[in-house]
């Protein structure tokens, strides 16, 4: 499956390009740092036609990050039945930066309020089946490898170690819920398996078959083999809507309108249902975490093709 | 227009009626508080047959409250542009509780998070055009009269009165955005023009029929006349998506997937895009104040005809 | 009683003089705004010669502010018994800003953590007897010309009717508790009464024959009379040390260790218990509102003369 | 030197003895939920005198909790400058529970407000001079024996086991200042040390002891030997008065008026200035985390000796 280079796409990420100049690059740690600040991609994967095209470098590999947060949902809830699920996790947009702790401590019993913030995706994280965090960790990966159909697939071992060594806030939330007992895990090992599934790599053209597979109820567009039930899709699909771009989703459904979910490497995974699924990448963040070119490319996308969903 | 029973829709009725007995109607004022708990009932608006179905007794009036929030909201980009409404007002889900003032400090500037928090509500409704108060809520009151369809459209001064007399907390809210420059506007005359419009009464019939209005895109179902811009009916009901039923707009677009908006009276306002506006009534609410009865009944029907838009 | 001035007060206001070119002038509305930030006055009243020192220019009047709620918290007291006061208002510092509305929310009753605050000031200057606002200014004028020895203090009509017309944050914790039933009273009443009384003027000397009255136990250090019931004078300076100065109550307390009150007009009034009364004013502020050279003034004053009560 | 029995002190406790039916004994680990919640004991040691007095069974041991909080301060300014010391952790009171996390988020940088609550006392004890955790410890407790003049002071190995073990809420709070820079410590070994300070065993007799020196203002009140500098001493009866009694400080400031500093083990170490040490133990707890008849029976000795020094 090749993604070929289109003129409306090309046309578009030259139109965006200047966006790149705004905003900063994540430099938390050095491994997101080194990204360059220009970069500029996009894939769309049309469900019906099962042709991809795409604009920009599309091989330029960059971590999930909290894409990966909608993913490991998926799985929970393959691993679980919802009631297990929504019993430790909300399904409430905040208002508050994706880091926040404030409500956890405001709200009884301390239950994050949806699985996309770091509080929530860390109890998803933690429900994952699987004997040792390896086992947990394949898991997760064969999941991304199954859903993109790239079978390469794998993480960095350095961002990995780096998210690691400096995930203090994480450990912070992980020890705030164990002390509520909303979190029945080891921290430490929580915390390898949670910084390794954000390390997973992938390119814009994988995320965009992921999306394909999500616009597609589940099934695999090509194959029509089902990787997800369609009632786990339907709601990561609601999920990235009511708050997949941070506490800036509320806009990003009004000016975009689809299902989407973005990550501090600059990645944004996006949904147009039963069409499409898109991988967009710009290293380039906007204050809340998103990028700054990958909003306006989608903004100008959907607007053009009638993309919004309400 | 009538609107003939249906069979389904009695049958749904009779199986959610149980659900009646949970929750409390809302008593903070006694006109409120005289509601029958027990009564249950809704109106389904097809925009293609342009037929209406309907259960229960759905002549029973009830007055619009935090429904009218997305009403105005429509009026008030009518009025002016975008960028102005926005200026004033946020685009994101909260998290908190409706008449929640502690985002208001927190954030810089105090600028309410979305329209249909009270703050934001009642900054929109500040920017409804006119010379007087009376004017203006004219001007709502046509307004909803043209969307419904029904010219005998009014509201009720005794819940006004009650509610401006009550009405502590939402000034609360005006002097604190006041304060801060976020709200210009006479707290008085605006309380009277909210609380007016927050009174204004419909049946189940009036609210599936404005719902077919947005479900068709801001244009009358029956004679095709444009009754709101395209691009308006989008931004109303992305916001009934993200933040339309208080703090349980996630768990709602999760478990129901359409654009609704709730209020304290026990009505629910729905729209199946490009298909169907609801409109639903029972008084017992839960704690977070929507009708509890009513949200089983959408939730029943929106499996049942899959509904979602997710 | 004149207050001669001192050459030991002399060369302090010299040394500190420069700390009035730090922090600014409260300029929220314009007569505070056309305070001299230059000025800097002090003036200390011994209990045991009744004598009084001072130096800068002492016949300099300004606004009570924020010092007026030590005295009207004294005036409730005598007006009613303590379980009666500190059923409506609490006795905690709070670490928040002294306009601050969140813990009113988080908090539950939605009581004033103590009447330092704006929010616990306004319920205790509602607890003030009198058949009418004019009635109970009287009453608290009176109040402070006897503590103050005197009779010609009055309040400036100019601030008081700024300070009321751009009051909305203080309306906004008036009406927040009027919600939640911690003050029952009418808004524009209260606020009426309670700016007039922040706008009692007086000078250093007069705030350091007040405070000579409660370092004296609530006795006049020239008469003898009994002007405050010793039970009550111990609770307001209690007050002053916990909640004097702001959120700057806890450093000052180790810095200087005196129970002291200040207000936005740059005024001070500080207490050495059974040793001396003490007034200051310089209006320049730092951000959290207290006056930069009054605080370092007393500071350098309390070091010396080891008036720490720790 | 012995502790005579007092029939003063008697009476009181018998008179306050019903008190400890109330409250609760603090239960979160298995150790302090087995003392005794009928035990009620007092010992004063008058600084003048050298005398010792008491009633109830001054033998009990139990842990210091948060008194310890009080002693690593004082250690702490010993080992470091005040700016060093107070650049990490600030001077003011907070109106929020001492395991409150909400400040920490709101407030830039996110320095806790004091060090009598678990955020600033961890960051202090993170300043203690020494190699290891051991020699920590070992400083720590040397000081504490200094002080009590008790040789045989030691920490409990299973209460500081199970603190440690169950800690969470601690280490949320190290890692989220952590994540701040603002502590910038191992948190496993913080953690291990700040267990065992808190588990440090006295008795009411041992706690009247370092009250004496406090109360001395750092001399020994027998030997005259100097154990902490003055200005260390007046800072820490300083912070006592303002935060010491959790968020009850400034009840406790105007019922009480003495320096004072209570641990959920229910001990109360008091400090009547110039005069006396006081150590009070009686596990039944209210909600705030104080020793219900502990707080009864220093209240009813203040007012009846006048030791308030308000």
């Amino acid at each position: 499956m090749l993604c070929q280079s289109s003129t409306e796409l090309m046309e578009l990420v030259t139109l965006v390009k200047p966006y790149t100049k705004q905003g900063k690059v994540a430099n938390y740690i050095p491994a997101l740092g080194r990204a360059n600040p220009s970069d500029l991609s996009i894939s769309v994967f049309n469900i019906h036609s099962s042709k991809c095209q795409s604009a920009g470098d599309i091989s330029v590999r960059f971590t999930l990050q909290s894409i990966s947060k909608v993913i490991t949902l998926a799985l929970a809830l393959v691993d679980h039945d919802e009631e297990y699920v929504f019993n430790k996790v909300g399904m409430e947009p905040t208002g508050d930066p994706f880091n926040s702790i404030i409500k956890l401590e405001m709200l009884s019993p301390s239950k994050p309020l949806n699985p996309m913030i770091n509080a929530g995706a860390l109890v998803v994280t933690s429900m994952i089946k699987g004997g040792t965090v390896q086992e947990k960790l394949e898991r997760i990966m064969s999941f991304v490898r199954k859903l993109s159909g790239n079978n390469d697939i794998s993480y960095s071992e350095e961002v990995a170690i780096s998210e690691y060594n400096t995930g203090s806030l994480n450990r912070a939330l992980c020890y705030y819920m164990k002390q509520h007992n909303v979190l029945d895990a080891n921290v430490e090992e929580l915390m390898e398996l949670y910084t390794k599934q954000c390390s997973i790599e992938t390119t814009c053209f994988d995320l965009a078959q992921i999306g394909a597979v999500m616009a597609n109820n589940g099934t695999c567009p090509i194959t029509g083999e089902r990787f997800i039930p369609i009632e786990i899709a339907k709601i990561c699909k609601t999920f990235m809507v009511t708050c997949g771009m941070y506490n800036a989703s509320g806009e990003f459904a009004i000016r975009v309108g689809i299902p989407a979910k973005s990550g501090v490497s600059g990645g944004i995974l996006g949904i147009v249902p039963n069409e499409a699924g898109i991988g967009v990448y710009s290293p380039s963040l906007d204050e809340k975490g998103n990028s700054v070119a990958g909003l306006k490319l989608l903004e100008i996308l959907s607007k053009k093709h009638n993309f919004s969903m309400f």
